[in-house]
């Protein structure tokens, strides 16, 4: 980058928060570099849609160069942060060093194993693009696999599916693969019995949807057994060996496939000091989203927790809307202080939550109305479809959701495998 | 399978001429098998959009088990057959073995590195999904690192591209590389001097589109040079070790990106009379695609050399209007056969050639009228967007086009890595 008298605002990851923050930057007498390990933003909520095949990677997936596109005082880096060198203000990448007048964290959180090397292991996590994908192929080759697979008992394992966390991600799908075998098996896979599959949702805890009202709880749980989804509440998951999983209650399910949506821990970042680490590994920031003991150093989204929002003593949920919200607040305050403005410390508005379970169903908090249902379902579809990021991504998103709904079917079932320069022995060479 | 009384045909590749066949045979008395390593058909003509993000990969794929619902005498496996057994009838497979009365080899060819290990172990081939993403992530990885790479001579490395063979495949990904370089670079890259980009296509003819009229080559080459690719003809490359490029007449360029279309190589099976094998690998068949020397085998497509077509004594090009003729004459002849009617030798009814450089750029060679330009262009985008499998993607290539014609500018540019469970090191984990 070169240096052009402006000063320079470093942030690190192009999820809800670093893109929001991004966004506001570059109007302002700032020099923005963003760096990211993907060149693409990826939409989280609709995951799950990938995973099941309902859309394209593409469509939920937005290439951050081009979001940026004739802004001057813009730059990315697809790269990551080896480490923080706050007092000298430079970051180390594997691609050179970085220097900075302001850092901002938008890191983000990675999929929690509890420590407990089986799961990670042997279980899919689903937090990016890449991860739906396997799964998505995973899903499908071992129908393809059950099929040849005349014992019962073993085909089980190809055709069960155990989803271990009982939030959003875990619910939705749940509720996706429910519809899958419901419209999608019987058509593809005539020759296997759609019963045979089970899908196994495990939730620690006593209830769904543990960020959301009891009638959302309640009425997700109706909706996933309508759909015949095996809940289990009140029981975790306390081994994984890549075939048996085993809950506490002594209980074994048989499966090749525990998809873990069970929580998350944030990313780690070596250099700074470790007071400032807090709860699920998340960085200490204060009203104004300045990491604990450092000034220029900030931290948003996901792998921040704030004290000082009286509204929310223990830290605001890591969801996508606190992190677009702290990112379009501290994105102001640099634009205040160019301005010479008081800066604004920052106070999340909740507006909701919503989760979807299938066709029509879905749950919705609003601040003042909660409801379950088809209009919730719109809702959520309406919501998701003005979040995305793009036009062209909203178009399509759209296309492809009336086309699945109103074909009850969609054409996304593809095991399209990595072609690797380096897999030598399937072409027999030596290099 | 069951035994369900009716003929088996096992067909072997989910090509153009494997797929025409089996459309053909579920319409009559047989039990028909299809054989595939992946679960869909890939519409290779249009592979080089995909490696240049303008289209997603789903929109030229179709799940072949989509294709077939509600076909109950249809079956699909998704695996490849380690080997023939031509008297006792059966397949050997990774899944199991599979009985056929009838056998039908649809199985294609491979990219044909010549037995040059070091083009096998550093080139890059692009005759699937697989690979097209593979070559976009490579270039769009490339990229970024000439980004950060200030000594000019390396970045070339990054930023060069080298195509070898000046057939369809060749000409219109070097047409559509020239495209990104001019519309997408200095956009999405405005750090990177977009003419610093040199892309090469090595033909080692006297002239392009050796399967196309003198003025298709003509007027490709014209195209070609009017977007600023350098056409080497009448050379050829000797090796490339992985950043330098050897050309038999000494010339040397460096570049991290052979993209290798020079030719191909009928895919082997294992199992038949080494005699049925001909020219370019491929198996030799009689005018009723019977495999010489067997009764009950037949082979269709690229892999197929047939002789005694009066037209094409050297035998038919291995075009995709080929194989799907094939096919159909094929399935038609068994349809015919349970029908106690004679079969029907087949016969090559050559619709002409199309290729495309880039925006309102083609060259069209018709059985009796040649043009080139925007007419051919569009006749083009019609051909193949009415020959892609499924309306569904007929619907979207069609309106990603619309989309990229107007915005001069796609928004597919993703590099999307695959995420492998054996990842260990990356996960740092023992297992």
């Amino acid at each position: 980058m070169p240096e052009t008298g402006q000063e320079r605002v470093v942030i690190v990851g192009g999820g809800f928060a670093g893109l929001e923050l991004a966004r506001q930057l570059v109007k302002g007498p700032y020099q923005v570099v963003l760096l990211d390990k993907n060149n693409y933003h990826q939409f989280q909520p609709l995951l799950y849609q990938v995973a099941t095949a309902g859309l394209e990677p593409s469509s939920i997936a937005f290439p951050l160069r081009k979001l940026f596109q004739n802004r001057p005082n813009f730059y990315f880096r697809m790269t990551e942060v080896l480490a923080v060198h706050p007092d000298e203000k430079y970051l180390e990448t594997p691609r050179g060093i970085v220097w900075f007048d302001y850092l901002v964290l938008a890191i983000g959180a990675r999929t929690n194993f509890f420590g407990n090397e089986h799961f990670a292991c042997h279980a899919i996590p689903m937090k990016s693009i890449s991860e739906a994908l396997y799964l998505r192929n995973a899903i499908l080759d071992d129908l393809e696999a059950a099929l040849t697979t005349p014992e019962y008992d073993r085909r089980q394992g190809f055709v069960d599916i155990v989803i271990v966390g009982g939030g959003p991600t875990g619910v939705e799908l749940a509720g996706a693969l429910a519809e899958m075998r419901h419209w999608i098996l019987p058509k593809d896979y005539p020759e296997l019995d759609a019963s045979e599959m089970d899908i196994y949702l495990v939730q620690s805890g006593k209830r769904l949807l543990p960020g959301m009202s009891e009638e959302a709880a309640a009425k997700s749980l109706e909706f996933l057994q309508s759909l015949g989804v095996h809940v289990v509440l009140g029981d975790r998951v306390v081994d994984y060996d890549g075939e048996w999983v085993t809950l506490k209650s002594g209980r074994k399910i048989y499966s090749k496939k525990v998809i873990w949506a069970a929580g998350i821990t944030g990313n780690r970042v070596k250099g700074l000091d470790s007071s400032v680490l807090t709860r699920g590994n998340r960085l200490q920031v204060d009203a104004l989203h300045r990491v604990k003991g450092y000034d220029h150093i900030f931290a948003i989204g996901d792998i921040a927790l704030m004290e000082g929002d009286p509204d929310w003593p223990e830290g605001h949920p890591q969801v996508a809307q606190a992190a677009i919200q702290q990112g379009h607040n501290l994105g102001r305050n640099f634009l205040r202080k160019a301005k010479g403005k008081d800066l604004k410390p920052f106070r999340y508005k909740d507006k909701g939550a919503l989760a979807t379970i299938g066709r029509n169903k879905a749950v919705a908090d609003l601040p003042f109305w909660k409801t379950q249902g088809w209009i919730a379902w719109a809702l959520w579809l309406f919501v998701h479809l003005f979040a995305l990021v793009g036009s062209k991504n909203k178009v399509f998103v759209f296309l492809n959701w009336v086309w699945n709904y109103i074909t009850y079917d969609q054409s996304l079932r593809l095991i399209i495998r990595p072609w690797l320069r380096k897999r030598k022995e399937e072409r027999d060479l030596t290099c």
